[in-house]
């Protein structure tokens, strides 16, 4: 059986026609699917109606305990539970989850290094089975950037990650390994050969061209964790990695990326 | 199979040495669990910090578009993932949910009276089948007052209400008719016959006492829709409906309800 793992960012779900667009796709797609969402500016914007300040250190919110009550708020229940309904009301037998709900996804807090990240989880596990009870169900997992650390409760975890993480667990799933698609959807057509020309798209890159566009400074930012992100997807057991715009979920178009 | 349903309220909830006794309670109960919370104290309170007025009528929360977004993030976020962070500690399956994940429960938006509550559901059914999936699977599911109206996304509905639903609907179940109890746990150990008085607890109440009660003025305000809940359960089939302090969770305590 074949599984789609999508990833949306916070940029698409907090426009509505982007967000709407992207969920009528999505509840178009044949076949088994789980999602892993973003929302990271709405947790900003609601962080600075409530007078907390956005830290953010090398692309990463640092969440002390304030803001992780922010990220609760927004992550696990404003846009996931927007999304469900939306995506219910289009015929899509949608169920959210934190990393808490049946321990879907376990983490142990990021012990403070150079930085200290705060309340922020590094994943251990994905609970595979739970999350095949529900796709063997009809029912479609959609799943909060929160994982859960039986000490310290929940913790604040990339929702990349989360999406890789997920994949990689059902790519290796004791239920009958799944051919796995991971695809990571954005606000831009794919990665660009020229930022600044969405019409440069790079259609695939394997591990030699992510090197040399690393090198050429073409791949930079948060683009790099992205595509750390995919290669280690890839090396762990999922078939295909894609990076697209939420626009063109379910066509051909976007980067794929390669070994 | 007997089955507990529990409705906690967010006076318990709130004060985290009551939650923790509560949550510790709820674990250490054998058999089938369900969990409905409240919240309301929370969503008013970052409804203000929002600079978002609450407005009350008839002891019900006035919810506007605004409001609706808070009861999403503190409702279906802030209580719902860190009750089921807590419990997972515990070793309990928590799984959190609204009204739209797997259409748990579904409503209506209740049109303009007297009074325009604004989002807000009347329960028309309980998803009992995917309840019972989470049960026969060891999971606890631990409801948000939340519910789900195709046409018009999430609604705010009263915890009490959606627990007597609940309690109903699986007393009712396809799945094999289950013996349900039905418990409102909160911060008083049952109803008094002396509201200055913790030890007046009215062990019994049945509909004759209930109503002369009621025209003595010893039961009045936000207790009516309690009990009137507690009946109607009790007509549509539930076993057994207790009015306890959430301390007392698992003892025989608090005031039960007959017909």
């Amino acid at each position: 059986m074949s599984l789609n793992v999508i990833k949306v960012g916070g940029a698409v779900l907090e426009n509505a026609s982007l967000r709407q667009a992207f969920l009528r796709s999505f509840a178009g797609l044949p076949g088994n699917r789980i999602l892993v969402h973003g929302g990271g500016r709405t947790a900003t914007s609601v962080a600075s109606r409530l007078g907390i300040e956005t830290v953010m250190e090398q692309g990463r919110r640092i969440t002390d305990a304030a803001m992780l009550e922010v990220v609760t708020m927004v992550y696990g229940g404003l846009v996931n539970k927007n999304a469900v309904a939306e995506l219910q009301s289009l015929g899509v037998n949608a169920i959210g989850l934190s990393g808490a709900d049946m321990c879907c996804v376990k983490a142990h807090k990021r012990p403070a290094g150079e930085v200290d990240y705060g309340f922020v989880g590094d994943v251990d596990s994905v609970n595979s089975e739970a999350l095949s009870m529900f796709v063997a169900s009809g029912a479609v997992p959609v799943i909060a950037p929160l994982s859960f650390d039986p000490s310290n409760g929940l913790l604040n975890t990339n929702a990349d990650t989360i999406a890789m993480e997920v994949a990689k667990a059902m790519a290796a799933g004791e239920n009958g390994r799944e051919e796995v698609t991971l695809t990571f959807c954005f606000e831009k057509p794919g990665v660009l050969e020229d930022p600044e020309d969405e019409c440069s798209v790079i259609p695939y890159i394997d591990s030699a061209l992510y090197q040399s566009l690393k090198d050429k400074g073409v791949i930079s930012g948060g683009m790099i964790p992205k595509l750390d992100n995919a290669f280690g997807a890839l090396r762990a057991g999922v078939a295909r990695v894609v990076i697209t715009s939420a626009a063109a979920l379910g066509t051909p178009a976007g980067t794929e990326i390669r070994l």
